[in-house]
């Protein structure tokens, strides 16, 4: 799909605030990709995924669980705060809707709240992009923006372990996936350093 | 068992400290189920599960992993700390080499590090008396001690909140037991506070 297309399809189902952070997203994906080797095809790809990653953002919580309920999805989302669930829904909704049946597109999107265990790069870059573009202020922030020009792999383990502090800090549950992906870049961290 | 017999066996497997606070654990406990209105039989029982809950702490690395490998215990403890490996086996100890064989008091071992989802009364008097006997001083440690004295699900889930988020500021890993413990008491406190 056509990169405005997709553009003007996103901004007519989002607040004006949601649309602009979602460019600026697109825009912080695709600088990560560059940092990180990534080719042109791939590049492409990380700003077709960062358009759409909110695109089921202000679905109704009734349209969502519908959606849930009826796909493949996991059922254990509707266990835990609705929040999650635009993620994964969107995953599905670009294909149903628009064809677009890439798999790393769907995945990073997917997964963009949560993360996942054996995040790929393509994965990482939208999870990473989604919490550090220039928009947000969460406490601790520069250090993972600093550290996303370093290490790909460290600045995701930043970003998990701070949004997991952050759930703790307002008592909320944890989704599982949120856990694996702490662990599992915690190991992966590991190797980086050693 | 005679609880004077199993102190005797438990004082020669830890340092002196361990075993204070082994003591401490104890009556600490003792005391909670008082406080809880447990009949006499369960004091006793949670007084032998407490005295036994760290039996195994000094064992090696090696002699715990044997045991989680030639046992039903889950393997994927092995992937984590082996500070969480000393009560899983400590829980088959007490049978093989004791003939404790009461459910309660295997489970209340089992899981007194980690928790759980669905943790019974029994599991959390244990759970709760470890983190507050009075020789401990962790962050926050009073308020815990506090709720105590008033609700014993919202007391552990403040337990199982500030070791998640121990562990998240030392960069740890987080067993899953630890998260479904947190989750699981989450939602019972909702049901508390509702």
């Amino acid at each position: 799909m056509d990169l405005n297309e997709a553009k003007s399809i996103v901004k007519s189902n989002l607040t004006e605030a949601r649309y602009e952070h979602t460019l600026r997203v697109a825009s912080t994906a695709v600088h990560l990709a560059s940092l990180y080797n990534q080719p042109a095809d791939v590049k492409k790809k990380i700003e077709l995924a960062a358009i759409f990653h909110d695109y089921a953002k202000y679905w109704s919580v009734e349209e969502l669980r519908r959606w849930i309920q009826q796909s493949r999805l996991p059922k254990d989302l509707l266990d835990y705060h609705h929040e999650l669930w635009h993620g994964p829904v969107a995953s599905l909704l670009i294909k149903y809707q628009y064809g677009i049946d890439d798999q790393d597109i769907q995945m990073a999107i997917r997964y963009h709240t949560t993360g996942r265990a054996n995040m790929s790069v393509f994965e990482m870059l939208l999870y990473l992009a989604d919490y550090i573009e220039p928009g947000r202020s969460f406490p601790g922030i520069e250090e993972v923006r600093q550290m996303a020009n370093q290490d790909l792999v460290v600045a995701s383990w930043m970003v998990s372990k701070n949004t997991l502090e952050f759930l703790l800090s307002k008592g909320s549950t944890l989704y599982p996936d949120s856990i694996h992906a702490y662990n599992d870049l915690t190991r992966r961290k590991m190797e980086v350093v050693n």
